[in-house]
């Protein structure tokens, strides 16, 4: 969370004159976003969100990410839409850096759902897997299974430094996922990152999913496994079985899971929390105890992992219905 | 800039309850604040920005500085109201921590002023000096000349850390402040802190004077001081005379100053040199070069008060008219 680069008052003014949105009211950077800078940005018709690429996001992805906000919002997807400047172009470029202007949207981040919540996340994520289903913008999934072996690679022995049982586990996990991944099943667009922090609510409605950075063509259930991961557990790490039902049941109510789907769901999970675990587990020890930026704790996802290994397949039932 | 502590959606749902504002719609944390944490609220009714003080902003000292606010925006200063809760209370308490909701003001801040600018700014300043002169508070400047002494003492001989010339400078200026300090001059509350940061701005029109936790009862001649240091110096730190000479002429449009605050303006502005100066160099030494804190530089003041020591008498020299 932070706000890399200063913008000027006159930068500010000169940037929101190339689109056609109103004089610039009031800015204001706000803490949201680890890669990118975010400003909330009032003119005399509305508000936007304003960010700067700062280095994660390769410009050569942008035209998918916004054109995918561009596609998804067109179908009524509760996704921002990107606002073009007067000459049509999706981003700008200001000192080297990459800008966009995006709709803001109303909402506020959940830390606990209800299941009614959880539900409405799951038709929201159907919702975008459907939209998407014709959008012809591809990337490949930069953060997949063989990425996943090379970070934690990378983490070698010092993995143990993190927590003495984790060289076994990962060892184990990664090669049962490497032999039991599924071929086969259904591809769209995905977010696969669709945490919490994503997703804006309003009592129990979606009102926003933001934050398309990871987004890739991958395996749709795939998604979902991520979404349970990242929904399904309590602020002490147990999982909540009546959130991760009521996410498979929203899911399901709009896009039905053919039956090898559900059938691999339990892998998938397995897949989706090594992961979180694979990126954190490498942050963590590479980034310093001191840095700017707030290392998320591994083992979290080090837990969900052992527990979708345990406890994947009667998670994981398909509803009888 | 920062926020510091995590407020949950239903922490957030369940303290705007408590104000006549509508219901929540949105949340986002902003980068202000370096002893608190801000966030702009919207709700069903309008835009606030909501404060929790973390530490630095004594509780005791909230009903003076909110009750300022909503003094001074009574008489149409452009200053933020303090929101009530549905009690009348000013501030509330969340897990031990005082918060509080305000009127969100548009505007943006002004990094290298115009001179039209600087002259509205020092307009505004000379306002909220007269519209604090029938309040009723009264508070102490904890960062007066006492308290230069006592931060530069407890730097002691690794002054010369930051900059070999500066235990000399330090020594000579605070011996010429004790010694020539005015007394008599007339006092109001003051602001004493009127960074280019806190005042928004639309074109040359001043929309907000924000952030009044340094505010105290001291002497006006000595805010327009504080002011004209903070905002009369380029971005290499060199004089800007029209910008020093417009903020003053805009404060005397407004409330002219008499002979005796004129002729001390030269000491004022050595002293709001100073403080600045002191409480850089004591954050400089006693915060981690990798804090999450951004240290500023005290040698930029070091050089104003210089600037001053050398050009004073003629920087403030009564116009003509």
């Amino acid at each position: 969370m932070a706000v890399y680069t200063h913008l000027s008052a006159d930068d500010l003014e000169a940037l929101i004159g190339e689109y056609d949105v109103g004089g610039l009211v009031s800015a204001k950077g706000i803490a949201e976003g680890v890669s990118n800078s975010n400003w909330i940005v009032e003119t005399t018709t509305g508000r936007f969100i304003l960010t700067m690429y700062e280095h994660r996001v390769e410009a050569a992805d942008l035209p998918f990410f916004l054109g995918l906000l561009d596609h998804l919002s067109g179908k009524r997807s509760p996704v921002p839409r990107t606002i073009h400047d007067r000459q049509g172009a999706a981003f700008r470029t200001i000192e080297g850096k990459a800008v966009a202007l995006i709709e803001f949207l109303p909402g506020v981040s959940i830390d606990t759902p209800r299941p009614a919540q959880a539900r409405a996340v799951g038709e929201a994520l159907a919702g975008i897997h459907l939209a998407a289903a014709d959008f012809p913008g591809e990337r490949p999934n930069t953060m997949g299974l063989p990425t996943w072996r090379k970070l934690l690679g990378d983490c070698g022995e010092r993995l143990a430094e993190i927590d003495s049982g984790l060289p076994d586990l990962v060892a184990r996990e990664l090669e049962f996922l490497e032999t039991n991944w599924p071929n086969g099943l259904q591809r769209s667009v995905i977010h696969a990152d669709l945490f919490p922090d994503n997703v804006l609510m309003l009592g129990n409605r979606v009102s926003g999913l933001i934050d398309f950075y990871f987004a890739c063509t991958d395996i749709m259930a795939y998604d979902l496994a991520v979404t349970h991961a990242a929904w399904s557990f309590g602020g002490d790490n147990s999982f909540r079985p009546a959130i991760g039902e009521a996410l498979l049941a929203g899911y399901v109510a709009r896009r039905p899971l053919p039956e090898e789907a559900w059938a691999a769901l339990p892998v998938l999970a397995r897949g989706a929390a090594m992961r979180f675990l694979a990126s954190r587990a490498y942050d963590w020890l590479h980034t310093p105890a001191d840095a700017l930026v707030t290392r998320k704790d591994p083992m979290v996802f080090a837990e969900r992992l052992s527990f979708y290994e345990a406890q994947g397949e009667s998670v994981f039932h398909r509803p009888i219905a």
